[in-house]
């Protein structure tokens, strides 16, 4: 991947808290699509509240009984046994505690962006901003994936609450009106792309479940109406030992290649977070043709080693430009916004 | 509940192994059904390797590659430092070490038993065990539930294999020919069932995901054809600091009563194991009306209190007698299969 040179394309520091006592803290894991001419970004803005004191650590929540949701700020103290703050992404319960469930030390909301050259990017104002509007999002809205299909732009995210994190669905044609769909898959899931194509008659996702027995890996599944998913296959699983030997998930949504469906997917390992490409079966997506032996993109710049998390390349937005040029937009170090080149050619040359 | 006299109903002692060099160690948690008169039961059957020595741990795995499976034996070294042998019923592999994936101890198989009286039952021979037949299950089916809709028996149970715990669909008119219908759910999930009639069109089944994120608790979900599932809603959660404080899951489908829909369902916490009772809006399964102050059951009995995981009572079948009771098939302690008589009108009168 060749990075572009105006990279980080969005930083927290460009972007105003949406509220007093809030702090924006990332800019970052950006969907993307094409519309009237201009590539658009759906981006994940991560605020905090404005901490207090050394003893203290304030975590928020969304108050989603009003629309746009309010603010809940929670005082933790730091010297309190029934919280780990050891992560600074999240403050855990410990188990058999009294803390009722997890926190997040940030929320996230999606803001857009746009760019009639696909690397100066100027942010809406937060009229068209996109917000959890149900407790299952009371952590917040993240990693949107935007898959259009005739017109109609489908947005899959992650959405963070006590019950879990699950992954919902909005369509749009604008931006603007958005209709919600709820839950398309129970917890615990994440990382979410709609293919751009029904592939006979059915619409396809491609998902990534969790758990104690479940190692973060990529799964397929079909639906006839977007809403009722089933026909679940794994399709590909971290590999211990390698670059991606500790979790993966897929990226931005699949694109049709001559040699079949190309996916591009972070994997995490050795390295931090990394890019990768598995190709799909044109005719049965649910059949893993090639996957990358080493990645296309490790962390390496300063903005995707050091930032909020270190060592972080994730994308789940990309552009084509129709001439064989894929632009990929990805969080860097959990914390800005930024953009590359890859050729579809020479990806598929990786996947011998 | 008042317990069976004869109690308990089915033993390990009482079923040869299904192949030499393995040895029964449970036959519980078993599914309920009626069919020609007669309650069937669909019962859990774990089998494990027989031991070799005390420097070793031989652990099982199906062998889906034929039908009925083979089953491979692996042997793990007792100080082998990736593994954690601390829990009797799982091998656990230490996170970040060189083991691809958990083993359980024992591998399940589904088997059917008869009854004309409801308490002495008949275990049918091989020719109708129900075996795993995918990688998914690879350790096994477990804890089947049984819905019947006009005639079709509907049966979800746990697969177990190396992607994680999803459940599985087959059906059946009568427990010879079956059709078998894939995972419904993507992992983690567990303690599915189906309720007895559709709503609005739809089939309807609770489900319990679970996860980093996702404490286990019953979820509800629709589908307008058993294959696809969406929807889902969180219904009820543990109360930490009560008997049901740990995880709860859905036992039985779901008893039509003039109250609402009933429930009955597993709770953990500090007595173990217990039974309790949720009750479902009719019209509107996804509102719970009410929910047990107290256990309607808990682990008292020799064979509930000791087997091979101590003081569990978990019932996931039920027969109505037609008079306004309840025969309930619970496993006991996860070794046996006990039964006992409930009420509905005293459950219902718990439920105020």
């Amino acid at each position: 991947m060749q990075r572009f040179p105006e990279n980080p394309l969005i930083r927290p520091e460009d972007v105003p808290p949406s509220r007093d006592g809030m702090q924006v803290v990332g800019t970052f894991n950006a969907g993307a699509f094409r519309l009237g001419g201009r590539v658009g970004l759906l981006v994940r803005v991560a605020e905090r509240p404005v901490q207090e004191d050394r003893d203290t650590v304030v975590v928020p929540a969304f108050d989603t009984a009003h629309y746009p949701p309010g603010v809940e700020r929670v005082r933790l103290r730091r010297d309190d046994p029934a919280w780990d703050f050891s992560d600074r992404r999240v403050v855990l319960a410990r188990p058999g505690g009294p803390a009722p469930h997890h926190y997040l030390t940030s929320i996230s909301h999606l803001r857009l962006a746009w760019s009639d050259d696909g690397r100066r990017f100027s942010l809406d104002g937060l009229e068209t901003a996109i917000w959890p509007d149900h407790p299952r999002g009371r952590f917040g809205l993240e990693d949107p994936r935007v898959t259009e299909i005739d017109g109609l732009y489908h947005i899959t995210c992650s959405a963070v609450g006590d019950g879990g994190i699950c992954v919902v669905l909005l369509t749009t044609t604008d931006f603007r009106v958005l209709a919600r769909h709820g839950a398309i898959l129970p917890p615990e899931n994440k990382d979410v792309c709609l293919f751009p194509a029904r592939q006979g008659g059915d619409y396809v996702i491609l998902h990534r479940p969790s758990g104690a027995w479940c190692k973060p890996g990529i799964w397929i599944a079909h639906s006839p109406d977007l809403v009722h998913w089933g026909a679940h296959r794994f399709l590909a699983g971290p590999r211990p030992g390698r670059w991606d030997g500790d979790r993966i998930g897929a990226g931005p949504p699949p694109i049709r290649t001559p040699r079949g469906w190309l996916v591009i997917y972070h994997g995490s390992g050795p390295q931090g977070y990394c890019l990768g490409a598995i190709l799909l079966d044109i005719e049965d997506p649910g059949r893993v043709l090639a996957r990358s032996d080493q990645p296309l993109a490790a962390p390496r710049a300063d903005y995707e080693r050091d930032g909020f998390f270190s060592d972080v390349i994730f994308c789940n937005g990309l552009a084509e430009t129709g001439d064989g040029e894929l632009w990929l937009y990805y969080g860097a170090a959990d914390r800005v916004t930024a953009g590359g080149r890859l050729s579809v050619r020479d990806v598929l040359d990786t996947l011998a």
